[in-house]
């Protein structure tokens, strides 16, 4: 049994994205990251992305607008931010306070500068196949993990666990794609699937992304099989300083012993999706300079 | 075993649509039928919906350029169209002659009169569960058949083999959305799925939209389960005036006896396609109008 090392992975594609990023010329890419209120995860992971930016060669704009700012006033600040031709991408941070209507800001962000991928447009892309298109973070980051595991898909069966429309659902259109890397048969199950074990148990591969806390157990898994663990939970644990640990969707210490691969939490999943993020984020520049600025 | 009667539901819709648009105030809702050449089955299908669209009220333009229409007239003739307030859906019939380049005539329907379902925009609707969208006819047809036929697919295992942009993974996509009248467990196979026996045998709804002639045979197929056969396939038949008949992609003489219900080609999937079409008119006007033109 290997355990993935999603930090690792995730440092590779920065070091390559970063001598990718060198070898350009003219200005630099830029992310504008915007987060409203002072959520702890959300100060965290903008605070994250800036500093990935940064060693990338990336240039960050944080926009911290006032948690009082009205849905008018955050929609119209997105609309600048398309507007102005020196931003790539934009990222609004997630969750929003609650006043705010997420989606509806999520959809005022132009689909060419849309690196988070969950516009309709980029979605309908996804399926499409289409190249020119964003893919949501966290799935395309489960991709590349496989990939850089060694992992083939093609004719294998890849079950997902989760139909979020976040993880869940573009993974299993990124599996099942026509392409070299995918090709995979896919089944997509979730709360409602009946006989659960029973499918879980055929997957060659199985990605659990449910956010239900080490919900997958040794019953569930075929020995052999590569498990993907997308979840992060909070648990409580005394023993802590902190009073809580993370885990995730996969009760690693059962399942760990039957996979032939699998991730942990923390450190498997999370790390590449702010990897991806700075990918989709110089795919943005180049598709907006018309790709003439550098190699590739 | 039912054969499920695709003919009688398309006329219990178009009767329900027709009396639907009677109830409407103003002008009628429109489609616009954009043909270019002679393919005979694209002459037979315009000719088709525009009778359907007869019968149910909604007015149809069928406009027929001449084949020698070059890409940016016919993109100019959608933008026209695109334009057209009196125009509330757009279908452009596929197949178009080799020299025009089809999605890129299909990327120029205006989303909101996208009545075929095939812009990014309203496949990435469909993946997001948004309800303003169109989704592509016949997987729409597949489900309404489904419902009609008293099929419940919660919690069940849909198996759809094939994963084409206008049917199979718009189908799986359906089926899997989380509300009442879908819910299913999904798994989508195609020509790379290992084992693919092992695992159309475990649906309880089979969907075969593979486009290869009487590919799924009894030994394919669970006793008791749906079959629903999306497939058009001319193969010879020397015994028949014009040399040929239509068959499914199941071998229906074998499987038939085995399935709880299935579909018959031709007389199936094939009636639903454009009630479905004529559906979404019917609520592309009512987007367009603002819905208040009559009652739902």
């Amino acid at each position: 049994m290997e355990v993935i090392d999603g930090n690792r992975i995730a440092s590779e594609i920065v070091a390559e994205l970063k001598a990718e990023v060198s070898q350009l010329r003219g200005r630099r890419p830029c992310i504008a990251l915007v987060r409203v209120g002072e959520d702890p995860a959300s100060v965290s992971y903008v605070k994250k992305k800036g500093q990935v930016a940064s060693e990338i060669g990336i240039e960050s704009r944080i926009l911290l607008p006032p948690v009082t700012i009205a849905q008018g006033g955050l929609e119209g600040l997105v609309a600048d931010l398309n507007a102005d031709a020196g931003v790539d991408g934009i990222l609004v941070q997630s969750p929003l306070p609650g006043a705010l209507d997420e989606r509806a800001v999520f959809r005022r962000i132009a689909p060419e500068k849309d690196v988070d991928g969950f516009s309709p447009v980029n979605l309908g892309k996804l399926v499409q196949e289409d190249e020119t298109g964003f893919c949501a973070c966290t799935p395309a980051g489960i991709m590349e993990l496989l990939a850089r595991s060694g992992v083939r898909l093609e004719g294998r069966h890849v079950v997902v666990l989760g139909r979020s429309l976040i993880v869940g659902k573009p993974a299993g259109l990124l599996a099942v794609q026509k392409r070299a890397g995918a090709n995979a048969t896919v089944t997509l199950c979730h709360s409602k699937t009946a006989n659960l074990a029973a499918i879980t148990r055929q997957a060659d591969v199985l990605i659990a992304a449910i956010g239900r806390a080490e919900f997958v157990t040794a019953d569930m898994v075929k020995p052999g099989a590569v498990v993907i663990d997308v979840g992060i939970n909070r648990v409580a644990d005394p023993s802590r300083k902190s009073g809580h640990r993370l885990v995730g969707d996969v009760h690693f210490a059962s399942v760990a012993p039957l996979a032939s691969k699998i991730t942990p939490v923390p450190g498997g999943v999370g790390p590449m999706t702010v990897a991806m993020l700075m990918k989709n984020t110089i795919k943005a520049f180049r598709l907006r300079t018309g790709g003439a600025a550098g190699p590739r």
